[in-house]
This record gives structure tokens, sequence and C-alpha cells, in this order.
């Protein structure tokens, strides 16, 4: 629902000038998978009835996936539905978060009586996270933290180290932390006790690592983690994503502030299918891998400044007006200007296709 | 979202106990139309992609079929997305409501802060709303009244010329009014300005009259009317309901609630297709029409107290623990004893094919 609120988020093609190509939402460059369009086709008979209220096959499917017991997870129509559930059950009070990062986070915190302070990473350190985020948490005691890991619009994953030591800070001093990892399954160097998802790469020697806070929820009340089926799967228009906590009242409180039947019927079926598709996920993952390297070369070319990325999205700067120049040329690209913590000409790209990608390197060496 | 909290509604066939015959939910007999079906798998190229924050497309299929502004209007994740949001835009204070009602208005208000004054509808009387309910509203001068029409569980319209009296009165003392329309379409006798719908039957001479109270959103910014697609066409696993207002501001504070992309590309695409199903909605409507008075008579015959429907379902008075014999049957029908304002043991059924009803009957017959 946004009506007569402007829209704060890319992805949003459906307005007045003909969207072409869109690299502003950052959703899986190869679409949806064959099965999980199947899943949700063989979903037709059964739509005249109310979706199952509590998800189970659903939560069954997602608990071997992740590892964890089917009561840690609560699902939502899509992951903002999940964020906004964090927000409302969180309540009033101080939160930190990082400048820049996702947008609805302090969206959602605001309207249910969150202060945000910002932490804000810094342009000439890539954007990185770094020991004084760390600091920061110390000096204002918070009531939670929100991290997103890698985080948008920087494609800056957090150091493991330094992310177990934030979740080890605060849980010493119960301060709850939200980490959004709905994009961390198109990231490599991602560190999983076990590897029970193929879709995780196992690290390269040498290179730098983040660890995938699922492993870290058993035994930590105040840890809660994001996932969505948006970008991995192809399925933003489903609307499908989940959280996972070990703190089963906190997991009431924020189901009390969502409607029963959240999660339709069609959902349910492609969120059990996806999961299958291990193969299509190795598989998108190789592309943004390559593409990745690509793209931000091209930029560079062009003489834009490129922050180093490790997800499926690129956060670049460049000269003015560059989302407008591209749009009237039926391309969306997301501007990064109402982001706080971004000031001047930012931009973020998906990273698509090599046709689509060079499309889009075309029109901008053309401007 | 519901987990550790029991579900409190029908429509639950998901559970351990196989359910060969669901009469607890209030779903279309017809399913699904083929029409719609083929909506949502037209998109399935396209969910890759964030689904219209705006429902743009929708909204304005919308607007006609109502005969209403497309600024009017607000979607959801289904009519329950509705009702939170309407809650939580309200806020706490006094509420009425009737009783027996749908419970998700006081479990959704309650939640945000509301203190619901419940006006108890009389069994003697059939349950029918009358003058004493605006006597209530007057006595209490709440912030806001909730009403059913037709009312859940009963069955019964509230008689035109009290309906605009409510409206009236409450737009004099500035107390908003919700009315809940989501099962209206599949009911007769329902007086429209200008006959926008060929699905909302000319009343016949003589008889019992209810308005829909869309006719008079305009000029009230008072009245908000709820609508879902769930019963009416066989859509409540996809998830879409929206609701009606001519206070902008108020809608702004309603859409601030909610997450931004919270109607799937499927249930956009699905709803507009549904309002082209006119002769799928006459031809459901006549066999409910007929269906009801069969299943009437024949809970009748059984000895049953039977309370005069309108609508698409019954509500009945029968011996002990009817659902639980009839679930170890396969069958589920709705026990009412979670409904405030009906002691007893009452019990609500949904009007389904001629087939399903003929065993329903059966059933209850050699127990």
């Amino acid at each position: 629902m946004l009506y007569n609120k402007e829209n704060p988020h890319g992805g949003d093609i459906y307005g007045k000038t003909k969207i072409m190509l869109d690299f502003s939402a950052n959703t899986n460059p190869l679409g949806t998978p064959k099965g999980v369009k199947e899943a949700i086709i063989a979903t037709m008979d059964s739509i005249d009835r109310y979706p199952d209220p509590y998800c189970r096959k659903l939560r069954e499917a997602l608990a071997g996936h992740e590892g964890v017991p089917e009561d840690y997870l609560i699902c939502g129509n899509g992951a903002a539905e999940v964020i906004y559930a964090y927000c409302a059950a969180v309540g009033a009070g101080a939160v930190v978060e990082a400048a820049p990062t996702f947008a609805e986070y302090s969206i959602a915190g605001t309207h249910f009586g969150m202060s945000m302070k910002r932490y804000e990473l810094r342009a000439e350190n890539e954007f990185a996270f770094d020991k004084g985020f760390l600091d920061f948490i110390a000096a204002e005691n918070p009531q939670a933290v929100i991290l997103c890991n890698p985080n948008n619009p920087t494609g800056k994953t957090i150091d493991k180290n330094l992310l177990r030591e934030i979740i080890a800070y605060t849980k010493r001093k119960a301060i709850r932390v939200f980490i959004d990892e709905c994009f961390l399954d198109m990231c490599d160097n991602v560190e999983r006790k076990g590897d029970k998802k193929a879709a995780v790469m196992p690290a390269k020697k040498g290179s730098k690592l983040t660890a995938d806070a699922v492993d870290l929820l058993y035994g930590n009340p105040h840890l809660f983690v994001l996932k969505a089926f948006t970008k991995s799967y192809g399925m933003a228009g489903v609307r499908l994503g989940y959280g996972m906590t070990s703190d089963f009242r906190f997991l009431s409180k924020m189901a009390e502030t969502v409607q029963p039947w959240n999660v339709s019927t069609m959902a349910q079926a492609a969120g059990i299918a996806a999961l299958k598709e291990k193969e299509f996920l190795e598989r998108s993952k190789a592309i943004v891998r390559a593409e990745r390297v690509w793209l931000s070369d091209s930029l560079k070319n062009l003489g834009y400044r490129v922050i180093g990325s490790e997800a499926n999205y690129i956060l670049f700067e460049a000269g003015n007006n560059l989302e407008e120049r591209l749009r009237a040329r039926g391309i969306a690209i997301r501007s990064c200007k109402n982001f706080p913590g971004l000031s001047g000409e930012w931009y973020r790209i998906a990273v698509r296709t090599h046709e689509e990608n060079m499309k889009l390197i075309a029109a901008m060496s053309n401007m």
C-alpha cells in the first residue's frame, strides 16, 4: 500500500514511461525457475480455499533447508511484511542501523515509534562495515540493531569476525539484532557450518569471509535472521519471505500484528518448489559472478566511481540526472538520492544477463 | 501469521485429520472461474519482478466496477489485511460492533488498542439488526462502528432504512463506520443506484431490502466499505480485498501501516480478470439461492434450529460436538463456540453444490 506516498524503491516499472530494461530492482537475472512456475500453476484447483494459516508444509521444507527447528520460522507476504511485523513487535525505542542501507527499515521503524540511530559508512572506505560500528552500538545502547548482509545498496558483506563480535556483544547486553540476509544466497565466500545449502559456495582460500547468522540462532533469543525468495529465485511478484529466531514469545508477538492468512496458497507452493532449485541458483550465481566483474569494469571505463560489490547489484557514483536520462530511453536504474548517508550522485544497478548489461553500458556510452 | 495462536476461523483444512468436504469456509461453491486461473497463469513470465506497489490497473478496474473514483480505493492482501490496516489507522478508543459477528474485527481491534463495545443480537429475533443498535451507538458514543452486511455468521443483512439511519447518524456525529460487504455480492435484494453491477440482483417487490453502502461514500468521509474477491470469485487462496472511502488522509494513514508491495502480481491480475466474470457470479448466486433453501429445510427436518439466511452460509443450533463428530468423518463445519454473543451449540455451514450438500445432510442423518 503506497497510494499517496511517493515510492521510495526501485522496481516500479508500471508508471507512464515505458520501461524496456529494468536495472532498478535486484532480482535474479534468469527470472523465475520453471519448477516454481509449475508449482504455482498446480495450485489453480485449490485457490478457492483459504491458504494454510500456519504454512505447515512450507515451514517444514524451510526448516530442513535452513537446519533449524520448524518453530523458529515465521513466514511473510514478502520479506517486507516480516520487517514490518518485526518493527511492530519491537516497538518504540532507539534502534541502530547503518547509513546507507535499505530504506524500508527506517520507514517501518519510524512508523512504529523507533528512533533510528545511523552509523555512517564512509565512501572513502568503500562503505565497508568497520569496528566503529561496534563502538557506536556500545555508545547508543539501543534496544535493537538492524543489519543488512550484504548491505543494500553497497553490495558489501560484513566481515565474519566483526559480525560474530556484534552478535556476541549484543547477546551479552540483551540487545536484539535483526540481520537481513535476503541477498546472501547470491554472494560467494559465505561460511556455514555443515554446508546445509549447496547454494552457498565454500570459501576461497585467503578471501574475505562473511557468516550466515542462521548458524548462531540456537541459544541466542536476541538474534533474528530475515531471508527472502525474491532475489534468489525470481519471485518478487509472488511475495514470500521468512524470518527465524529462537525467541518463541517474540514470534507470537510478531504474528499478532499480521492477519492470519498472510501467505497465499501460490506463495506457499512456490516456496517449497524453489528450495529444490539448487542447480538454478548455482547457474544464477555463476552469471552474477562473471557479469558483476564485467559491469564494474565497464562502469569504471566510463569514468564512474564504482564500489566493489559482493552481491548481485552495484553501487556507483556518476554525473547528474543519470536516472532520468536513462528512463527517457526506457531503462530503469535506481537513483540513491533518498538513501540517508549517500551524498552526491549515487546509483544502484542490478547485475543482469550479459545481453541486458551490454545494452545498459551501450546506452550509457552514447549519452 | 498464526503460529502459536489457535486458529479461530474455519477453512483450515491442512491439519492432521483428512478433510474431504469443507463447509467451514464460506467460499464460492463453484470454485475459481477459468478466466481468473488463466489470468494468474499468464503472469508467470513477470513474477520475477516486483508487483505494482500502487495496483494501478486493478484500482482502475475496481473504480469502474464500483462507480467510485480511483483514489477512493485501497487494496490489500485479502480483506483481512484491510481490516488490520483500518484498525491500526483508527487506533485506540471505543468501537461498537454486533455480537455475534466476524471474530477478526475484535482480534485486530483489540491488538491496536480498541475497546470493543458489543451490541447483542438476540437469537429469538433471529439475530436481526434492530433499532436498538442505533440507540446503543448513541449511548456508547464510540470513535467507530464496525458492521458486517450480511452479518457473519448469521447470514442476515441490515434493513436498508436502518442502515441508512446508522450512516446518517454517525455522519452527523463524526463517528467512523466500517461496513464489511465481503458477502454482499452473494445476496439478493440489494439496492444500488444505477445498477452498476449486473451481479447485484434487482429487488423483488415487497421483499426486505439492504443497501450497498458504496452509493453513500461520496461526501461522507466517515464511511469505509470493505469488499473481497474471496467469496464471490473463489479466490481465498489468492488473497485480495479492497476498501473504499472518500477520506484520503485516512487512506494514507492506513497505507503507512502496511508494506509497499502487499498485493502480489498474481492477485492484481486475478482481480482484474474476476471483474469480467459476471456470468459466473450469476450462476453461483443461482446455486446458492436454491441450495440455501434445500439445506435450511434439510437441517430443520433433522430437528435443528435454523436461522433464515440471505447469504451463502447458514447458522443453526444443534446437539453436542457436531463439529468433532463430522470432522471424524472427513467433513469440516464451523463451530461457533468462540463467537462472542452465541451461547449454546451453534454451527455455521457454507452453502455448496447440491452433491456436496447431500453428502453433508446424509452424514448428519446417519449419526
